[in-house]
């Protein structure tokens, strides 16, 4: 049981689109695969409740989520793979944690920063205008997430270290009230993961509406590839592939060989229609088989949720017994007996 | 079923002393044999854990306030009473609030404020110095308390108003965007409860370290009785009864007739040590039958226990299908089934 244990949570609040799909799923899917390694990824609903008010839409985004990952192979052996919503010790623990938790931290956070800094471009807004405790305390429920499963690596973007940060803290503060009882995590930065462009040209995000969801039925898939912004040279002028969108896709799924050969087309002067056609090809030709297996996956929705309930049992398994361990150390353990 | 909901938290870092007792604990359990009502009384540990770190002392309160109460009398059949921390459906609903609560909303809470002005006091002291989120956030559990029991009403003293209608906020905002699930709770003022003075003629208050404890043997009473301040009139000098911490106490304890004759003694001139005696007696006759209980069952803390887990089941009935109505609600159920 030496494995190092890496932790991924997923929002539900959206359908999984090619720029999660290559910047995290794909790269978690395969280290489900290592051996060295237990993965604990989870569906992270309670952390979809701080923007979500929409329960249909937190429901479906559970389901897609959940089926995308069990679709493109995640190893369940290895992995723990749960929805947070099913470990309720997790809110038990972040209660524990809150209480430890200097409240200057979650000031200087910056998620919340940036909420106050765009309230304060208006002249007499509120500082705190329409920000909830939720956005504002949500770093003590990461840190739950994390401390529960003890786990050493947490892959991150460059935005999230912070987060990584205040999970050590928060730690070091409880180990130092009540007695070690947590590993201090570690950040992972995914510094060479890829960040795809969306249809517009920014960066592929639901928050701008402007993504290729992954399992679109081909037909669609092709017609969404052919919305891809593009400049308005001609074919036979050549194109610089930096800053493509349509290349930074195609380099998420080909190999150095297709590159330098896609490279070459580019000076030569492909023509967009022509690239959009070889992209298409290229994505589809990866992402068929676990499309199919995706859309029956979806209509037998029961073995998502059995998959789901043997990932909280193993989760319980932790969780369970380490809460109680954690109310004895803090006091609130019955009078007898335990 | 339309018996009225009355719901109150005693946080359990304290022995109860006699202030508590004639403050809310005797009235408590009074109303807890009121067949109209419908009475949650609980341990407040997660509360607890706020303000102090120190499990054995969260652990021994438990313990003693548990104790107290069952001695002194409580309806355990018509009352609801219970251990927090037996109820982790309570955190659930805590973070299912969080998400709805504004951050302006705990701004404005009275114990954050005055913890903030107290550090704006030293020059260049940061504001939130010391402040954990525990403190900055109980308004949200306080709530999640009172909302799951769906109580009407909720016996405060002044300082605590506030906390109601907090509740009653982000019940509405809550109501509001999932639909109509929780009742608006009402804050009853205990306008006529006795406060009574500790040893030094400040509030008693375990915080003033002035308090005398409820159940201490016999022989201690009658010491601490006789620690208590007074002035210094001499013997046949005329006392006046408005002001007089012994007077205060003989207060509440005695009936209009004998309050009457002690009047009287004032203006004729008691000594105090001869107060001191009758208050010794005063008190001691109504609570040494308790006391005896309260020893006794401090040598079985299992039967303790047992009633602390009655009414966990209690409790428990009533909130882990409420959570499973409210988690629908929120959109994080299962995918089939539930």
């Amino acid at each position: 049981m030496s494995k190092s244990i890496v932790l991924t949570g997923i929002t539900t609040t959206g359908t999984p689109h090619l720029g999660n799909y290559a910047g995290a799923i794909r790269p978690a899917i395969n280290a489900s695969k290592d051996e060295r390694v237990r993965p604990f990824y989870f569906l992270a609903d309670y952390h979809a409740l701080i923007k979500c008010n929409e329960p249909a839409r937190v429901k479906q985004s559970s389901l897609e989520i959940a089926a995308t990952w069990l679709a493109l192979g995640l190893d369940t052996e290895n992995a723990v793979f749960y929805r947070q919503s099913d470990v309720p010790e997790i809110l038990e623990l972040t209660w524990m944690l809150t209480c430890v938790t200097a409240k200057g931290l979650m000031n200087r956070a910056h998620a919340y920063k940036a909420a106050v800094a765009e309230n304060e471009e208006t002249e007499g807004n509120d500082p705190d205008k329409g920000i909830t405790m939720g956005l504002f305390s949500y770093p003590i429920l990461m840190a739950a997430d994390i401390l529960m499963f003890n786990a050493n690596k947490v892959p991150v973007g460059k935005d999230q270290i912070q987060h990584i940060e205040m999970a050590r803290d928060i730690a070091s503060r409880f180990n130092h009230i009540y007695g070690e009882h947590f590993v201090l995590p570690e950040a992972v930065l995914a510094d060479n993961a890829a960040t795809l462009l969306g249809l517009d040209g920014r960066k592929m995000s639901k928050s701008y509406n402007n993504t290729i969801p992954l399992f679109e039925p081909e037909k669609k898939l092709r017609k969404l590839i052919n919305k891809i912004k593009t400049n308005s040279l001609e074919p036979g002028e050549p194109k610089d592939p930096e800053g493509c969108t349509l290349f930074g896709i195609y380099q998420a799924f080909a190999n150095p060989h297709e590159l330098d050969a896609i490279r070459t087309s580019y000076a030569e002067g492909i023509a967009w229609g022509e690239m959009k056609q070889v992209l298409f090809e290229k994505i589809n030709d990866e992402i068929a088989p676990a499309r199919e297996r995706y859309e029956a996956l979806l209509q037998a929705p029961e073995h998502i949720e059995e998959q789901l309930q043997l990932g909280a049992e193993k989760a319980r398994a932790i969780s369970r017994p380490f809460v109680q361990k954690l109310r004895e150390a803090v006091g609130i353990t019955p009078i007898v007996g335990s």
